[in-house]
């Protein structure tokens, strides 16, 4: 990764890109972290694209890291390719989610779609770095596939889609004009009649323009559409949703570690000592103390957690063609039971930083809220009262959640 | 109080002002709440004072409410006084905050300096609709007091001082340049030497101007210190910070109910039913009730607790100088036990909010995180460990809270 | 009531025995549950019918309470009653169970039959010290009613009779073996083909003898069918599962507020300091002190709660046949809200006691665990979950409870 | 392992005696728990020595589990032993606690004696199936050391003395007459002036025999004090308390599964659906589910962060000398970290498993709160709260915790 970063720190682009070898993937990512932290506070008032963020992911070679080596990538497996994901959000929660989402996609194709099909474009995003946007969202049926001879017309809006802007490629679904059925395609986010809209402006993760997509007749290629085997079609292209719910869960983590870090930052060297607590210094509070063990062991039982469904999903997609459903299942429970941890101890930190930062610490150009809005919205990507129930059905009944794209 | 509002809502300055009647005060605070919800969203964004809003204070008469009638007041208990601000705080927790403080420093006169001294601040206040600002904190010693014969003079600068910034007039407190101790006095905003800097930008309460003030060898007439019986002197005296620790815990409630309110606006009119639920309607699925019930578990033992405590206080004022130490700490408990549980179930609530909201609620328009940046910011005013700490003691030792100007 | 108990405390039966005016009536109740509570560990361990304790119920008059003056009853009101069911928990949560349930018992007869019928058991019962017991268990389908002429006959087993062994009276349900319809009569214990059976014997509550009755052929008189209006037929009948669910929240509390005693008592004289402490004795550590803040926020909450639905519920009954569902649905959720509040904060508390009582309170001698046995097994009731969802119902639609004998 | 159980599964004894390999240690341990949890219940009842359970943990081998093999032993790594810890206390606390102590009191010897002492000791142990008891409670300073020449005398009583009832061996701790330095010995159980008496009767871990042990004038020979390299006195003795530690996360984690599987058993058995949930099976019931789920999610965390931190005290005890304090210190951090996170879950589902098991699941025979009761008991051993700390100071200030006989 020398070729890519100057000495100094500051990006160069190399030329050819060469994707970072997994054991260098997480040096690269803390240093783009800390690249992103300190302008983090500023683009999170902004909102927008970062494009000059995501540039330097693309120069990083990152967005080749899952692409298999045969294919030019860094052959990184998930749990590499996820660490780098919670290492990001360390420094910028917002880029996390579009590089893991670009990822997600990489996977989509992989696992729908014919190794002919995919192998190409993990073949062009190594060599043109390219960046795959999202225009999936299933429960957006306003999107319609007309089929039209041997191409398919797609129709309408698509919400939610993060990463679509300046992105060049999009995997995106459309509903059936006859049957109902959900059709997945990739294709070129410059394709006539595409239009990525920058109509994203919410609490939190505002750099992520997760807008909207409109089509209007957009014609989708047969080879583009991914239906052999298709979406959730089989034990191992039902591995798709794990990688998606994994990637959140390791955001939201990433979070909940980037507020713990800013919350020692402040307690270390802002925070006073309350006049009641009689030490003196806050780092010797009962209370804070008993705060940041807390903090610990929250994060200590997400982070295993996490790494251990991240080395499952990884046992799992090697399994291939043979993964059982019983398998996929166990892998299921697993990631489910990742997230539903790191939601519940990252909003627990995010709010409670505050407690052993102090007041100070709530000063406007600070932004220190940003943790907190930034998981609160995206941990309503699902509900996490049916995840749990999901996991519930497994702990009484030894039932495995159903595949859908959400579980 | 129909001379305030015309017919249409739009409120007119009534001359001469008529404070409302505490039967009344309840009515114009939830109309002024509703005009404050209007634009709550906007200035939240925009930050800076509040100035129309604060003017149809003034012009509500709600700023003598709890003045003496025979000072021309409105002659409100606290429990009257502090409904108005929760009221107020459900529809804008900024503008409840300065009005809570301002009755807060009509409290503080009024226990701290001599009849002479504080009927005509009451007089004038009824009067002129005078604004009282804050510029007491007394943590912060960089604000010196010199003698000079028949006066003092005050200099440096303070901190935290909400409201003072268009205000008639400020209750300011001084270290004294020999012996340390704290003089505190009322004085005009207006007097020569005192500058209220425009610098509060904080995540929440954004619109409280909760910024310093700085004093430039300020000249403070012997009348206008409050030495008599003097800070926190007298079982009486110490009601002052249970005045301010209640008026923080009925903002904190206010804060939740509005959380509450816009909560249960979005399920019922924009939430969709998760597929998982099998429910044709959102408010029907039982993960979602279960918030609710919740939600109004915690909030109807913070109103309850509250209730009490403000006729605890009532109570224990109409005492005067016959108030003992031991019924003025059970004020103490009484107050801090509300303002704890205002502080968790708020905090909670704010953030839980979302979960039965939905994704589309954290959309930026609707700035939904408000009312958790609000208290998140408002509950670092003290820290609620040691508040725990103190009702603590009184529960295992029946010791009762030390007056302190935050206890 | 110095007639009831001799000076040394020991009870000597007054004769005719005098129901304590409400005023008194805390004042016996104390005594009473101190004499409770020195046995109540023996008798923990050994379960069965508290029978010399029964009769000290008895003389004291407090079966009475809840009888109007003018059939010889102390005329209490809810509020009044619940107080003492409330103080006997403290001593003894069996004895408040027996005797909350006797006078949900009465308050039954009332609520569901004509003066005509009632009257003369409320003037028996304050005249002949009655008991009454519980066979009501209307989720027990196994009793049958079949109709004969112009009585009834019932057969069949009932579950969980609290407190019908050593009763002078039932209150007994049965389904109709034609209709299914409920049918609820009150009857003699000691009717033949009654069989009280003392098969109680569970980890709490272990002195209730809440049991099994089983009925053989027992022969119901027409006016000992509680038919007009008859059970929940209207919203004054409907109070009466607020009644039985108050009753459970004041022994809910009781039981907290004893094991917050037993607490107290082993730090101050039993506990000593950790060492990492650093503090001199055990009521100075911080986490201790914190503990006992947490139980007293969480205490005095359920207090509040409590005594204002019992204050509800008083007004409520004076409502008579006006009542509206309105009306009655309004009391519902407050006692709701309280007895979710005493469930969570119960069993907390007991829990968490022994984290201040230290590892020396767990002795087998003292029984400390009886509160959480106490707590826990009769917080099964009625799901806790299902109470949380009916307050959501409300909180978010207004909808209040359907009444059912649960709600 | 087939020579130790007849294929009846009654135990009988072989001679002589193999330790299990530790890839069979686990499938014996199961097999000893599901033995023990049919008598667990009798014996909960009755407290005192199990003494034909004893014989079968002797009988089994598995007491040399954690020896060298090189010794006689089953050459078990730690995350072997604690392994076999948990699935015993999955079958009955007690009995996982004095095996758990058995093999620390192995480790202790190991860790503060020299090679010569501790290598006959572990040679007998293995041979002749002893067992180890506990008599070194740091806390209890009664227990006086004085040197007599060549040996030493201890004399005085001591307290909390786990597993000495039925033990070939103890590990006694004394203090100094002279200096109150903690001396440390290992001894026979039967020598002359050693009185184990059998005193413990606390309400939970009913069999484990942690009373009093009294020293009369007990001739302790020079051999036998561990001072070289003495208590505590290196990083690597100092893995002492992080083994005992460990032990303590593993029997509240065996626990807290075995409450899940009970709870899991009368869900799926016993209980039925409440009336209002709408569902023909309570296992379909949303809020039972959700119960299951949150205790998943708390027991899958407790698991890995038990197994992550036994695999790091493996890898630091082979580091032997070489262990620095460093290295240490982050053992203890995983340790503690793990115990926390063990005891809040745990208390958590000991609690609320009756909220899925139904009030049925109350019925005394079953004695279901013996888990509560274990628990409770057992986590009281050193404050939860301190160990927070510890880690509080660990994640804020990158402190390792001081090393202690509990930290």
């Amino acid at each position: 990764m020398n070729s890519v970063f100057s000495p100094e720190g500051s990006p160069v682009l190399a030329s050819p890109p060469q994707p970072p070898q997994p054991e260098a993937a997480s040096a690269v990512a803390d240093r783009l972290a800390q690249l992103f932290a300190r302008t983090a506070v500023e683009r999170d008032a902004r909102g927008g694209t970062p494009k000059a963020e995501r540039d330097l992911l693309r120069a990083s070679g990152l967005l080749a890291l899952s692409i298999p080596a045969e294919w030019g990538g860094g052959g990184g497996s998930w749990r590499e390719t996820l660490d780098v994901v919670r290492r990001l959000a360390q420094g910028d929660s917002s880029l996390a989610h579009v590089f893991g989402f670009h990822h997600l996609m990489l996977a989509t194709v992989r696992l729908f779609a014919r190794p002919a099909q995919w192998q190409p474009w993990m073949e062009q995003t190594a060599r043109h770095r390219w960046f795959w946007g999202n225009a999936l969202n299933p429960l957006d049926d306003r999107t319609v596939s007309s089929p039209h001879g041997a191409w398919h017309e797609f129709t309408g809006p698509k919400s939610f889609c993060s990463g679509a802007l300046d992105s060049e490629m999009l995997v995106a679904s459309a509903r059936d004009a006859q049957t109902g059925a959900l059709v997945v395609a990739a294709l070129p986010t410059a394709r006539s009649g595409v239009f990525v809209v920058p109509d994203w402006n919410n609490i939190g993760q505002r750099q992520t323009d997760s807008g909207s997509v409109v089509f209007e007749k957009v014609r989708i290629e047969r080879h583009e559409v991914l239906s052999d085997p298709g979406p959730l079609s089989t034990p191992l292209a039902c591995l798709r949703p794990l990688v998606s719910q994994l990637v959140l869960a390791n955001i939201y983590l990433g979070i909940a570690e980037a507020a713990f870090q800013d919350a020692r930052y402040y307690t270390l060297n802002e925070a006073r000592p309350w006049h009641q607590a009689r030490v003196d210094h806050v780092q010797d509070d009962p209370y804070v103390l008993q705060h940041y063990g807390d903090f610990w062991v929250g994060l200590e039982g997400v982070r295993v957690l996490a790494d251990r469904a991240a080395d499952q999903l990884d046992a799992a997609w090697l399994r291939g063609a043979a993964l059982t459903e019983a398998e996929r299942g166990q892998v299921a429970v697993s990631v489910a039971t990742a997230k539903v941890a790191a939601t519940r101890t990252g909003l627990d930190l995010c709010t409670r930083m505050f407690d052993v930062a102090g007041a100070r610490a709530t000063h406007g150009d600070l932004r220190l809220d940003r943790h907190w809005r930034n998981l609160r919205t995206h941990t309503l990507h699902d509900p996490v009262a049916y995840k749990v129930r999901e996991i519930g059905e497994w702990a009484l009944k030894q039932k495995h959640p159903q595949p859908t794209f959400y579980s």
